[in-house]
């Protein structure tokens, strides 16, 4: 019967996935991480340093506890997630009831955009679908269960990526969940130990190229693949086709969360675990995924400003994150109306403020021979070795109190200069430490000159090193 | 690649459909039209005559127009179905949003089953999937669009197989739509000339599988197959799995609409149209569906008296079907939260009241040599052969005016008798007619005497033929 | 007057109730029920005998047990009310959150006027306010709990008392709860032994006083009063007016129900009970309020057609309240979206239907001395007495079994006729019985010529009484 | 007293309500504005300087524009508020709708209460009712349109005033608005220029009373008075029974708004307009009504940041206003569902920790003779003069770029001391100008030891005046 198609033993109806199907001629790299690891990450990744996360989906309608809502709810059961709906829904309310309130009336992709650049980021990773499984597409293998048939009756991902490439200087990111908790294809094959794919093949894959195809994004943030082995995945033929054939070849970067085993040890950027930042260099190009709300990726309707990180610690991660070879990618989550509230836009503009400032410590900039400083704490370094002669920048986040700043990392030589980034006053006078290190003299600036209230990148140029 | 796993030719990563591994010793029946017309059908079908169809799903929410609510409004564009919305319901609502409404909370499915039994039904049909592609149960195959993950939060199939199969003497069937008017996968298959079979392989061949390995159905009864021929929907091989293996094999029927150009023509007993009655003979087994409801088979509010058949002409419906080889299959819409209103109540009731007097002349019955009267119109004979001496059944639906009845068809002899099915009194007097029929003496009679108010059966036995 | 009783000491701030400024002169009726109970019955109200009550409001909502759901919910706290709000709604779920769910989208005020006529209807009585308060126009003293501020967004009474008014034949009428069960001031009058009358001041006599003024009703059906005595509720003077000076002072009749102990005693026509019908003659005129669904007034949505009278028993009860000098007013519950189920119409237009053969033995007629027969049970009797001779109507629900009728109220004389209403055949031959009565031979006659399925009316002429 | 006015010819009705019984005996205010603006001021609304006003309704729901959302839609029917109800909503969607999704499940009055503590307030005044007519608590005159039967069903009201009360340091004050927008019986009053009082009889100032007895609150800040006079809406006897007779009548302060003209001319504290701010000194005590957000007092969803006022603006504000013997009154509006937002809780948090320091300067000073310096702008002066030597502060919102401050104002004495507020370091030195004035020399600090980053206050003693 439909074995004259293209079945081999055992009479089998076979199902051709035509995305899978493979030219296979001149392709540079096999579906192996053997293969695979050896692609250079695309450079432009290295030198944006700094992105923005964004979570938003079918969970921004609860809001409340976590984007795990409905794992908290039904798989997890937690008292305060099932006491929830019990004093606020009725008894048979299922979570794909909340969809329809999912309304993004508010939603103005062009706005948001205009957000990220003020925020001083250079790359954004949207949820394009969470492990709920709704997809915030119109994807055809989600149909009824995506933002254009129910709820948002948009295209969500599609107006970001628009929005996105109208700037002069984002990149465009998707995140994609492999699994789904509650899909009972993937229920199934789980129970089956992963022996049948039908979740895998009819659905989950299936979206990941539909979503490459037409979007084109930049960054692949892959997740949910901890339950299965990479070959349930098929990970490492996506990827092969990703960095083969996709349409964005040349400038997609992905991550490392493929497959059991598969974290922090192949794929593009390593994630390790979520808001890694292991404060000493890694030398594979890994990112620090983090919140402003401490508490959660998505948004939360009664979070407290105390759970809302200060722009202080936004400020330490994301030099720390970047003087161990790091990348900040820095999530918020909008309100199922479209919002990025006021209190996201707060800090967002104050990390804005402090970069246009202080961005030449940032971006473009490589890990020095040290990451932070061996005298006085909590002084992180990075390098700008483009220039001739290479600067260090050093930044620091408190203020010496008896206005002299020890360093124990820095090899002077007599033309050393060190300057304050931003400060319009004449260069810092220092003297050197015996051996290594010198003595920085900070002085009262009137606080009208400070160039930031937050944290200070002193510029040090004629080391040695 | 996944070519080690079981590709052929070309490369192309292959997908396994479990359900269609066919062992390939000792079936009866080969996946041809030819083969599988051979298949005898069921005795059972043909001598239950009278069954129940529902149509029930998340058109029951708006419940205006039709069942065919959603291509009203967004395919067809009808302007009162347009009207309706933009009157009712916000800009932005979806068919789907309407589906958090199908409540069903009065829905008993005993009660039902008690109800279908009261009307004298032998089976019933339930819509399992209309071409909204919404299912009544919980299917694997349509996450979050099913009976059980929105709205009614049960499964309206399984309850209601339970509760039919705990009776005597009803037979539980499903009716299910191949085609689903939106579905993106479908509309992407119709796109490329039905070339590509992703929303069969996917989608709805193998609900089709699951449905009977799991409710165990003696109908299927299946539609939406028109725009696409038999090839595409893989129909021969899942008659040839129904009829030799299924679960079901021994007893199931299934009717004719398996593809563009099969009604009519092929498969099980032929529907051939929507409230199908050539008015003579066919000699296949056929079954006219049909409604009470004339103008919809879904619930809908605004339904006036007038749209409601009387049960004069249910009856007459009912009578000149099965005097012509058919059956009849009566619908019923539930409104959305479970309930079969008392106009259908009252209307399948008076059903049970003519048929607990009259049914001899209706159920196991076969047709006679005539199917209606020659000389008076609207009368029509049924035959049970199985007696000795056999009895041939007239049934009339209006009083002859003058007292007297002359029937065409019947060739007397000196022993024929004349009686009225239900009356007490004596036989009827008639007189030969000459070369052909008879005129019979039909008494004025005390109403309270009288067996029916609507239709009355005349037994007539040891007549030639 | 009120004067008297508190405008003079304490420097009281004092509101005057415009409404009631009587100005004293020329008016015929005091307000006390001596006096009140002097004014004749205007005449339309006897010979119209049937009329419509039809019970609208937010418990058709819920649409579950009752029009009392609120009360059965909230103050009886009856098991299976309770439970049905805990299983479909959230605990917070107030009975005011329902009002934006009564939507009345299919409400067509002239439809509804069109099936009252056809059922031979000569007034209606539409609830105007229920108990739970809602009023179904836009009252000025019930802000946002009213039918055009919330939910339907339209003046439910305004659009009937037009349709109604532009019939031919039908007369309109309200019906107005006195009482609100939950309403706070009604509740703090109740606490104070009705001492205090805020509610009656603020609330619902100034919603009589517009309701009359406004729609100009020929019904004022009062309801709600046996909690507080008629001097609470103001009745006298409210019905002074009513009959003194009102826009309807000509036409208005209303009923009993005006104070605790009045019902049955006081007022215009009597009520006694819900569904009140001694089965003898009460002199004073009255009324027997039923319902189509014998479990309640207002629609339920799980009404099963065992609930539903059927047309035997409705005319039944029709013709035993006319004989005995009642009006029958015979309920519909109207759907939340503004339907009247099918069931109904059918049960109106087989009242419709019977009464257009029949209505002869209804319509202007009188009770008769006899109202019932002395020999043959369920034979009732109504009096034309404005032809000459005067004809003696009597409506039997059963064919005699051996066709020989004894009736031992009438009188014979040599010149009685005996015929039966709407049947075209001879008048019925006759024997008198000694001393008084007589028996009637009623011939079978062909079901076609019978002029009712249900119920049959003999005219009988030149008796003497 | 209003006997005079109309209890006597005509037979009138009356009804008295109870609320305004006077006994007549020693009252110390008549009801006339010459002797209720004799009144002294309470002393510790002076005292307390800074409170917190609090937008809470059903505006909330919407979220949109502003808390006068109702009337931009049904009154002015601005477009953007016409085209948001169009886009969201279905057409017959009434404002009333709206209540039952006003939820307020995250509502928690003591933690609220704490914020307010935090945030250095000393009392509150919360919206109880807005021109929307909702009460905010189980008003008994506003049955069915209130948060105990719609929405929250809680008494809102009532659970702060017991948080409030339960601080050691806050005030409670009630906001209440005379008029509604679209309150029938108002309407009819405002159509009657006023002559009748149905509204206010029944309605407005019923609940007023109520809310006071309840409520107990120490201010009563009534709104919505400016169409009708005083007379109309009887305000100096609602005044006249506050100061005399009520429970709070020791304690309470009320504002200006009782009647067209009124405002700004009698009355407690005057308000003279939102954000009345004049830069001068007024003799008469008044308060600074303001937002946080700059352009709505209840909350919406799209408010962006620019918006939001920072902390420099807020702390301007605070401190220009009370050297003009104002009060701030700094408002801001919770979410529907009881959530005061992060960017609140921002900024009253940043207002609380500049307090900390800074306090000694706002709660329980006098204005200087002087409110703003004469020579450097934007410096602003308050006074303790409980203390002895009496302390002169000054703040300023610019560091001086030279470190020279020129201050026009003091007349120093050789023993005049400067220091910097919540400073560890030396007091400042100073040259006295020639005639009047001094410059202070201000030094550079170490960041660390700055005490604020937003203002600093001087302090003075020793000064001539």
């Amino acid at each position: 019967m439909a074995c004259l198609l293209g079945c081999s033993a055992g009479g089998a109806v076979l199902v051709v996935l035509p995305a899978l199907l493979i030219v296979s001629s001149a392709l540079k790299y096999d579906p192996t991480w053997a293969s695979l690891d050896t692609r250079p990450l695309p450079a432009w990744y290295d030198e944006a340093k700094f992105g923005i996360f964004i979570h938003w989906g079918v969970f921004s309608v609860p809001s409340f506890r976590s984007e795990w809502f409905w794992w908290d709810w039904q798989g997890a059961k937690y008292n305060d997630t099932v006491d929830f709906m019990q004093e606020n829904y009725p008894p048979d309310f299922t979570y794909a009831d909340f969809a329809n309130q999912f309304s993004a009336e508010f939603y103005n992709a062009t706005q948001w955009a205009q957000l990220f650049q003020d925020a001083g980021a250079r790359y954004i990773v949207f949820v394009s679908k969470h492990h709920e499984g709704f997809t915030n597409w119109p994807s055809k293998y989600s149909w009824n269960w995506n933002s254009q048939d129910v709820g948002p009756r948009r295209d969500l991902v599609g107006e970001l990526a628009t929005a996105i490439k109208n700037t002069t200087n984002l990149h465009f990111g998707l995140y994609h969940s492999l699994y789904e908790w509650f899909h009972p294809l993937y229920l199934a094959d789980k129970e089956s130990n992963f022996s049948t794919q039908n979740f895998v093949n009819s659905k989950t894959l299936r979206e990941l190229y539909e979503l490459v195809n037409t979007y084109k994004p930049d960054v692949v943030w892959s997740d949910g693949d901890w339950e299965a082995p990479d070959t349930y995945w098929k990970s490492q033929d996506f990827i092969a086709w990703l960095y083969n054939e996709s349409p964005v070849k040349d400038t997609v970067v992905t991550n490392d969360r493929w497959g059991q085993g598969v974290m922090c040890e192949h794929g593009g950027f390593f994630t390790c675990s979520d808001r890694y930042n292991p404060g000493h260099i890694v030398n594979h190009k890994w990112e620090n995924a983090m919140t402003i709300d401490s508490q959660s990726w998505g948004f939360r309707r009664n979070t407290v400003l105390s759970d809302i990180l200060p722009i202080e610690q936004l400020l330490e991660q994301l030099v720390s994150t970047i003087s161990c070879n790091g990348n900040v990618l820095l999530n918020v989550g909008p309100t199922k109306d479209g919002i990025i509230t006021p209190i996201y836009q707060e800090r967002l503009l104050q990390m804005g403020s402090w970069l246009k400032v202080n961005g030449e410590a940032i971006y473009g900039t490589k890990p020095w021979i040290y990451q932070n400083d061996t005298v006085t704490i909590n002084v992180w370094y990075t390098l700008n070795n483009k220039t001739n002669p290479p600067v260090v920048y050093a930044t620091l986040f408190a203020w010496p109190n008896a206005n002299i700043l020890k360093l124990g990392a820095p090899v002077t030589t007599p033309n050393t200069a060190v300057s304050l980034v931003g400060y319009k006053g004449s260069p810092f006078s220092w003297t050197a430490s015996p051996g290594q290190g010198l003595s920085i003299i900070m002085p009262n600036i009137n606080p009208n000159d400070l160039p930031s209230q937050w944290a200070w990148v002193l510029k040090l140029t004629n080391l040695t090193f």
